[in-house]
This record gives C-alpha cells, structure tokens and sequence, in this order.
C-alpha cells in the first residue's frame, strides 16, 4: 500500500502541466520489458485519453511484452509514437490488426468494442475491454482486481483461444475499491451513493474544454460549449449520460448493475446521483452504507487500512480527507470521513468519502492488472 | 414562482462581474420604501458578502423604511456607501448603535452576534441573526418563512419589545425548501444529504481566493491558500467547518439540527457530508429521502411545482437539471433529477437534486423575508 504525499507537498501544485492528459516521455534508461517469451500486445484507442495512460502505466510496471501494435481510427493512422525509446507507426484499426495479438487493451468507445471485440477473440486474442459494451453480457468477466480475480479463473495467455474480460466503469471501481473490503466484513444491504465526477471521464477534449472555458469565464468572455451542452467552469451538472425511462441516467444505472454482478449479489440495494464537477481527472464519491451485520467505525478503518489498493486518509485533527487533487496520477483509492452513520441504529451503518484517479485505477491501470493476472 | 431562465441565455454567461459579490448600484428612480411610518433599520456587517446582499435584497424588494443604519466594524467605519440614492456614512458597531432601531440585520460573524445580539433585544430592537449564535437555543425561532412562519408568530415590530430570530444555515435553507412541501406530503423518515457547497459559503474572500487560484494554476503558479489549506480550484475537499468527535464535521450537524428543530420532528433521521466544490456563489444538494407515507414521484413534481419560492427544472428529454450557475443571483431554489428510489421498496423513496443561491435565499434572501413578516 503506497502512501500519498501530503497536500502541501510540490506534488500537489496543480501547475499546467498536469491540466493536460499526460504526454509518454520515454524513460532515459532502456527497459527490460520487451521480452521474447512475453505476450504480443495491442493498444486500440492509443491516442485517446486513456490509450496513453496504457503506455504510461505498462511502462509504469514493467509490463513484460515481445511486441506491441498501437492501433487507432484512420485519422491517426501514419502517426509516429514513441514508447519506451522506440519509434512506433500508428496502424488503423482493422479486422487484420489481432493476427498474432496475445492481448488486447481497448479504450475506443463502445461501437468499436462491439465490431472488434468480437474479431481479436476469434482471433485467439483476450481482450480487456474498457466500454461497457460487453459488461453486463452473461458469462462475461466484469473484474476487479483486488475485488473478485475469480470472475477470471482459468483465462490465461497460452490457453489457445481469445477471451473477453470487460473493465467496470470508474465510479463503480473507485467505489467498490472502498466499500468491497466492509461489504466482505458486514455485508452491505443498501448504498446510497453520490458523485463528484471529473472531466477526464468524458475524454481528454472534455478535460481541454474545461480549461478552455475557465480562462474564457476569467477573461469575461462567453465559454465554449462543444463537449457538454452547459457552462462546465465553476459550474457542476447533472451527468451527461442519457436518462432512461426510471429518471436515473446511464452513469448511474452502471453503478447500481455493476456492483451487482461484481459481488455475484442480486440483492444489494444501491442508488446513485451522478454529477459532474470542474475538477480535471479525479472522481470522487459521498458514499453511505447499511450493513447486514455491525460494524464500527475503527473496525472498518482498520479494515480500509490494511485493503489493497486502498490508503486511508482520515486526519480528524487536521481535516484532512482525500481530495481529487491528491490522488490525481496516483495509483491508489483513498477513503476517508469514516464515520458511524447518526440516522441508523447502533453500527449498522457508516457514512465515507472515497476518490480515485478516474484515467488511472478508474480505467487504465485497472485493464492491466487485468492484463498481469492473464501471465 | 418565478421561472428561470434557461441556461443558453446571456443570463447564464458567467461574466468576470459575476464572479464577485454584488455591489450595490443605485437605481436610478428615486425607491418609494424611505416612509415615515415605517420601520427603523440596522445592518450589521454591511461591508461583507450577506451585508452587500442585504441591501440588494431590501432595494429589489421595496423593503419600507423610515431610516436605515450601516455598521461595521471599526476599520470600516467612516467609509461611505450609496444606498437608494442616498448617501450613507459607515459607523463602527457600538452598543449604543441600537437606540431607536426597530428591525437589525445581523451578518457579522457569531461572536458579534452573541455579544452584540443581546444589547440590541435590550433596546427594544428584534434581530434577525444570519450566525449560528442562537439557531439551536430553546425559545428562539429558527425560521425559513416558506416552511415554518407559526415559529415566530406574535413577534411584529410595535409589539415595544426586543426579539432574537435566527436565520438557519445556507444549506438547511436550499435542501428544506425542497423536502419540506414533501415532508407535509409523505413524512420523511430519515433523509440522507451530499452537498456541493460554493465559496461564498466563506465569504467574499473565499470567493476572491478561488478566483486568484484558479488564474496562478491555468498560469503554472502554486496556488495562494489564505481563507482554506489546501488548493480549491479545479479541487474539492471535505467542508472546513470544525470536526466533532462523531467524526461528522459543524455543517454537517446543522443539516442534522436544524431539521429536526424547524420540521420540530426529534425523530427525523438525517445523515449529511458537506463538500466545498469549485464553484461561485449556489450550492447544490443530493438529497435521498426515505418516507413514511408512499410518494411517487409524479405527485412529488406536482407538490414542488405548487410549492411556494420552489422551481422545478427537470427536463429528461433534453438532460436539463438545476445547475448552481442557473440560481445564481435567483430568489427560488431549483429542484430536479425527481425519481423514484429504486434501492427502497415500492414509493417509500425518492431521490432528488437541489441547487439554490447560498448569498441570496441561503443567507441574505431569507433574513428579509423573516423582517417582511414583522412588518
């Protein structure tokens, strides 16, 4: 379990720099993961938000590779990239693409999962799919990591055949990242959940339009409304997910469908309201729980502190509790304002605040532990 | 019930001008409210954000007065203001600074209130207090006008005597506004709040310190932390009000209070995490209801669009929701995203979205609502 830095550590100076998807900066050492025996990779969506923090954290972690295709739309098609000290063409996405491809990271949208997808697994590739297109399909691996690796029992590179594995959606990972370990304690019965979501949820030109109106709103001047529909800076809406027939949204019902299929528990009881604020690439999360058995406050800190993946910051004296700030780039969920929940009898239930880095363990880093535990 | 305009409007350009508290321009006809019969006023803190609102409120209201007094403290005093094309000459905040006044608005900090507070009901004088000095003692009115009038029935100016009335916080104001007309309705058994809470919650400084932030981070400075900590823009963190030993924060245990004393209902259960986010001057609430009676949520839209100082923006078809950005500077509050709970069984649960202006119907607006039913 890795510590986060202090607020007041350089770190968390949110200079320019970081308003921006991270650019790949290749390392001055030559890594070692370019392997003979490692699996063949592909990156579908390579240029996009979240296809480069593929790069980022495959580099990040040593992911052992013999080869890698960066694949994108016709558009970046041609394209030079360099990752890891070496120059990469950008191919077209093509049903040709997963010839001799082990493992698949996609990050392109929805319509291209569903073509795709489907075409790198009867190529004999296992596709990590970061969509929703495939989440909720019946015997289709929703995964967690640190929350249910069983769901992806017996799927392993050098099985002989191709596989699909969906990645969950951000809120429900950075959700269930905190609340998995007490629901495994005590049983959740009910979650009501409220988000606080950011721009790099709806991809690196959202988090470019933030900007773009902030300054714009500074200068006096009217904000360019291209991405949402609204004034995004100093302003906080409604998810922009479509809204079905039940009044919840799209961004909403992932949460509430999610978390079921991730526990394997048809019964749990969850509600969301999903919203979304100006901060650039961190969610965070107002969640309050009702358990079937007890559990107080200390226990179910001692509990988050010894979770994986998860950092407790929970400083009553000093009121300091996780930010989106300091979890931005950060690996690590960070749970805090643990407390007894005052409007239900004795310990049966806990208020907490949970954030995570939407583009890294919402997204990105996510698919590739998915990708480790394939080796 | 006003409506609101819809966001693509000029109105809801959020100019440079908006970014900063009000400050009162003088109409130019001459206001009818100066009269001989009418009350003698006070304005204690009229230099800060809620004092500034006042006298917009009391100018865009035709607030009757025969004289009105500016006070401050000592460092202001002095200073000249127009005020209904008048000219006012600031005085320093006495204890003798109450002969005469009939009706005092107080907006200065609980301090100021607790000392100051007393002297004035001494002189005969009633006192409408914005601080958190009195709301929760026994025998002092807690008021919002649209929800519980009969807390302060019998109290008028000309009665000859002194009157203490508390204002309740910003955040029980919006968030009541909205569940109150339901509470009537169906009961609420137990109400679960996450707040969105703007910068004017801490004053005009806090306003001007996320304006100066938000410029040094898009210029690659550190940001400036005066009034919180920590960086605010393109940030949120837990609200900064002092933490209690249950763990919950003084805001949130207003919400908590404050229900229960203004629904006077000991046995409503309320949980609430207060949020500061990045945003100007109207918070936003997401309220989860649990009632008594059944509710579904198409008698709940036609409770709330009767219901006085409430507007009902909940468009689905086209994702329009109250905004903080579309209350601003508004006397209504904005209700929206109504739909049943689907984590509670039948129509015992609703899920709701509220955003209302904290300066105006959460501070400034109310008080002055509260001195009209003196009158």
């Amino acid at each position: 379990m890795a510590a986060l830095a202090h607020p007041s550590s350089q770190n968390h100076l949110f200079t320019k720099l970081s308003l921006r998807p991270k650019k790949f900066t290749p390392p001055s050492r030559i890594r070692m993961s370019l392997q003979e025996n490692a699996p063949s990779l592909a990156v579908v969506g390579v240029t996009g938000a979240v296809g480069q923090e593929f790069l980022s954290v495959l580099s990040d972690r040593d992911f052992p590779y013999r080869s890698i295709k960066m694949l994108a739309s016709k558009r970046s098609a041609g394209k030079q990239l360099t990752f890891q000290d070496r120059n990469y063409t950008i191919e077209e996405l093509t049903e040709d693409s997963f010839d001799g491809v082990d493992i698949a990271l996609f990050s392109a949208g929805g319509s291209i999962s569903k073509h795709f997808g489907p075409v790198a697994v009867d190529k004999g590739t296992i596709v990590v799919d970061n969509s929703s297109a495939f989440r909720m399909e019946e015997g289709i691996p929703l995964v967690i990591p640190e929350v249910n690796p069983e769901a992806m029992e017996g799927i392993k590179v050098g099985m002989g055949k191709g596989a699909l594995i969906a990645n969950p959606n951000c809120s429900t990972i950075i959700c269930l990242m905190a609340v998995t370990p007490l629901h495994k304690h005590a049983k959740v019965q009910r979650m009501v959940v409220s988000t606080y979501q950011a721009a790099s949820g709806a991809g690196a030109a959202a988090m470019e339009e933030l900007e773009l109106q902030t300054r714009e709103v500074l200068e006096g001047k009217p904000p360019t409304c291209n991405i949402f529909k609204q004034q995004y800076a100093f302003n906080l809406f409604s998810h922009n997910a479509p809204i079905l027939s039940s009044g919840y949204n799209e961004e909403e019902m992932k949460l509430v469908k999610e978390t079921r299929k991730i526990w394997n528990d048809k019964n749990v009881k969850v509600t969301a309201t999903c919203i979304r604020v100006p901060v650039m690439r961190a969610h965070a999360e107002s969640v309050n729980l009702q358990f079937q058995q007890p559990l107080d406050e200390d226990t179910a800190k001692d509990i988050l502190k010894s979770a994986p993946g998860v950092v407790v910051i929970d400083d009553r004296a000093s009121n300091h509790f996780p930010t989106p700030l300091e979890v931005s780039k950060k690996d690590n969920v960070a749970v805090g304002r643990i407390r007894r929940d005052l409007s239900q009898d004795g310990n049966q239930g806990l208020d907490i605040f949970v954030c995570g880095d939407q583009i890294r363990k919402g997204a990105a880093l996510n698919a590739i532990q998915i990708a480790e535990m394939l080796l």
